[in-house]
């Protein structure tokens, strides 16, 4: 006897589903039948919105951030420090540094870190524009904020090479202990970078 | 100073994406990012899944299934034994007793539950096309698959006064502990259940 499952249409929705990442079969299934009973413009909207963002977002032709228009609104804000320069590796990063408040000078976005074991080299990544921004341009100091795991670590120090002979100063985002967080379940290297670092008082 | 987040076509997505159960706003950001990185076929292909499956599938007329025929694949199959009925919550359900491969009927989902806290009532179910199948047909009985929750067994218990007066046979799934479970890991009340209905071997 012919088993049944879902009909082709909900079975093609699933699928689809599960190429998100973190989406399993079973959490696919359930996204599948809320979208299914969900009021029609949030589902029509979500669909829409895919589209939508596929079709304008692209990056920015300074900084290589994610934008709607030629040039991202960063860039084109004259009231930005354009002496400072934060590379990040993600647009997500700018976001975050943009969070703290703190910081008014430009971003430029890599889209990635080095990395041999993924056959990512420097060509892969946002850095020909960098490097032309720096010659052209009037900065004073470029901030590496790339993640601080073996890959950010490397494209930081690969990229402090190449712009040292540019008499341009680079600096790397602080190490040290979470505000907030406990010794205890600090990890011992960055423990270690803390204690290195440490400021007096 | 202003401070600068994603572009609006990427904060729709995302807002979007954050409607979806179970998404907060770090998982909807991860899954956007994705998407706007995926291939072209897979993010296109997810926002017309969407809405192919929106358009496309319906509720068969005589059992409340998930189709996108006019009448679902069970409900045609001239192999199934007509009569028997499986009453369960969600289409979902179906697909589970499907996967036993232990049942050779028909199904009827009812879309939901009684549920007097949420003001559920028998007409906000498919509760009538059930008592209008079992008037006309041949059905010798009606298996009761709702979820054993205080909402499943109240719907379970209802229907099957309603059933009664028809002289058809209403049964339940068997309460018990669960294949290849520990004992110490099963509820009281479960457990309780499998000792009332303990079987001679």
């Amino acid at each position: 006897m012919a088993l049944y499952f879902y009909p082709p249409s909900v079975e093609e929705l699933i699928a689809a589903l599960t190429k998100l990442p973190g989406v399993g079969p079973k959490t696919a299934q359930r996204l599948a039948m809320h979208l299914l009973h969900a009021r029609e413009e949030d589902a029509a909207g979500l669909a829409e919105a895919i589209l939508q963002a596929r079709e304008r977002v692209r990056r920015c032709h300074i900084c290589g951030n994610l934008t709607d228009e030629e040039t991202c609104p960063v860039c084109q804000d004259e009231q930005r420090d354009t002496t400072t320069i934060c590379v990040v590796e993600q647009p997500g990063d700018c976001i975050v540094v943009e969070k703290t408040g703190q910081y008014q000078g430009l971003y430029h976005v890599l889209h990635g870190a080095l990395s041999p074991m993924e056959g990512i080299g420097p060509n892969d990544l946002n850095m020909a524009s960098l490097m032309q921004r720096l010659q052209n341009g009037n900065v004073q100091e470029v901030i590496m904020a790339t993640n601080t795991g073996v890959e950010g670590e490397a494209t930081a120090l690969y990229l402090a090479r190449q712009i040292k002979p540019l008499n341009i100063k680079v600096s790397r985002l602080a190490y040290g202990v979470a505000v907030g967080g406990d010794l205890e379940y600090t990890d011992e290297a960055t423990l270690g970078r803390a204690l290195q670092g440490r400021l007096s008082i």
